[in-house]
């Protein structure tokens, strides 16, 4: 088609590195983009955002994301590893902009809930700082780290184990309603969207093409 | 605060099982779903839909998603490691209710390209075929795939050899505007979604606040 480039190896190669940066970035489509919180061991708080995150099972419920160990801000991984905790905290309209700064180079002295004027919130019983004004969030338990060898990254995998929603936003079937709660999603490394449903559809089955619910 | 609903491990053990699977799955936020093409040695066609892609790096590039080798369909997976290829389209408001039925449990001799009414199209010196319909997509060499033993899924790893993206959607810094290209988002198993850009913020630095591009 006419209208449509093509775009092969060495053309990526060829591009100059933020170029190919913000380009590969939009080839994967709209992204989960979370806050994630820690603390470290002497009450230091950190928070980053990220959006790479991906279900991996729903029982024992686990999560994953990819963190780039050779590159600054690390503290987030440090943390993990030294606590064994971290919060997950989905992004709403009225803190993106915040959130989007916390991926400034601060300084390990530096918090960045500080730094953006976002709250941290602390649950019962969880060791590692929410974001007050994240809507959907949850507390992980770092299970494992794998490394993938091939440019460097971690796959940081972790189990959900305490869950806060707004009670309004879970439906009957368990399905949690998260653009009622604001969420939002990312494109590229810098785009952030809100989204409008098109509709929930039925469990696919061979010769029956799926209806909306 | 009392309009939040708090859920531990306890809470999740004790959830029916589609219940479950849908409350977790949507606690990971808008993800990226495409459309997974591939064919085997005899020629034979497969098309199947995925949550789960990752952008890994851009320099190689490269890209991953979880398959759950445990569950039917498995054809994907077994395409992609017996050619090495595979493609990933972006889904749109045309073929999102096809591309939700390509989850059905088709047996083995059966295209989901034919079940589902979605064209193939075949780029010139690539092996697996691509989405007619779809307009962002692109074609994957097979690198690496991890197991996670933890629930026997694996994370399948493939660098980035051949895009095809509408022209008018690149942007002057190498952004591809998907929204412009309609791709939408997925929550949870079964709920799709369109976008509507916030703003694109520029590159974060302490000790100034990110403006919108």
């Amino acid at each position: 088609m006419s209208d449509h480039k093509i775009i092969r190896t060495e053309d990526l190669e060829q591009m100059e590195t933020r170029y190919r940066a913000s380009f590969v970035n939009s080839l994967g489509g709209f992204k989960s983009v979370v806050l994630i919180g820690t603390k470290n061991k002497e009450g230091r708080e950190n928070l980053a955002i990220f959006n790479s995150l991906i279900h991996i099972g729903a029982n024992p419920a686990l999560c994953a994301f990819i963190v780039r160990p050779d590159v600054s801000p690390r503290h987030t991984l440090e943390n993990i590893i030294e606590t064994g905790f971290y919060t997950i905290n989905h992004l709403n309209t009225d803190i993106y902009k915040s959130a989007h700064q916390t991926s400034a180079r601060y300084d390990r002295e530096t918090s960045e809930f500080e730094a953006t004027g976002l709250e941290t919130e602390y649950l019962e019983g969880f060791f590692s700082p929410f974001v007050a004004e994240s809507k959907v969030k949850f507390g992980c338990e770092f299970v494992q780290r794998i490394n993938i060898e091939l440019n460097g990254t971690s796959l940081i995998i972790g189990k959900i184990v305490q869950i806060s929603v707004p009670e309004d936003c879970i439906l009957e079937d368990g399905f949690v309603d998260i653009e009622k709660a604001g969420s939002l999603t990312v494109s590229g490394l810098d785009s952030y969207h809100s989204t409008s449903r098109l509709a929930r559809l039925t469990y696919a089955k061979p010769n029956k093409f799926p209806e909306e619910i």
